[in-house]
């Protein structure tokens, strides 16, 4: 099973931004990255007058873009999937997932935190918090991170989820 | 298995128009129909600057993009699969597929054509041919419709690959 891990935060924490930074850390190293980004408010996606676009108009229950390099796909659910139901269903060529946007889900998750928001923290070591990322020094009962510390974050993703596994 | 039915004709024969009304006609008879638009020099999906357009540009694998009624993935993939291989991996909602942009597929075609681009056809019954789409009469070996015909084709492909499989 593809470990997940959970970036959590409030809006504008700068979540995607440190997913990039993950991503291009943890490629890097090796390792391949899938993403899943949660909205609860839908989405569009495709460009307005493209074939494929235009089928998914028209009332497709999945469009399929297809390419040698790069396959896209569209489809109608009738459920709000969890993480683990996602990684079941559409991921199968990663060695970790990143999940932004999905709250009160299982899996261990990394805070971010701006101080100057003056916000509460979002999780505890209840909710499965194994980090923090922080724009300044804070103690905690999980590792910190500096906010840009990327390459410490990954590094703590490596060795809790990725390493053990090529053991 | 979900039958595929594949449309083809040459660029500007009018493949796309033809599948928006194929999907509406089908839909209205109570059948979920998929699609797979076929592009050979890749594509662009996904919006500049959102989230997860981010994670893919970032180098994610894989990018799935959920939402309680329309899940989208964006993958990398390293060969140019055939129709068949799509269906098995990505498709598993609907009833019957349209593809489009296909050529040298085994599956059943119909092939649009335009008199006034003078053109050869693509397809004959070697091709596995079942129909072609033509904008005036002509005498071929497998049935022929006027373009604009719809309802017509729509009873064909329920006839020879859905109500078989209801019955």
């Amino acid at each position: 099973m593809i470990p997940i891990v959970s970036i959590v935060g409030k809006s504008n924490s700068g979540k995607t931004t440190l997913i990039e930074k993950l991503i291009a850390e943890l490629m890097q190293r090796g390792w391949r990255v899938a993403t899943i980004k949660h909205n609860l408010h839908g989405f569009e996606i495709d460009h307005e007058g493209k074939d494929s676009w235009r089928h998914k108009k028209a009332g497709a229950v999945t469009t399929v873009l297809a390419s040698p390099h790069r396959v896209a796909v569209i489809e109608d659910v009738d459920t709000d999937y969890e993480l683990a139901e996602i990684r079941e269903r559409y991921i199968r060529n990663a060695d970790i997932i990143l999940a932004e946007g999905y709250k009160g889900n299982p899996h261990p998750k990394i805070e971010l935190f701006r101080s100057e928001l003056r916000q509460e923290r979002l999780c505890g070591p209840e909710d499965n918090l194994i980090a923090l990322a922080f724009d300044r020094p804070v103690s905690a009962e999980v590792p910190c991170f500096n906010r840009d510390d990327s390459a410490g974050i990954a590094d703590l993703i490596e060795e809790r989820f990725l390493l053990p596994k090529r053991d």
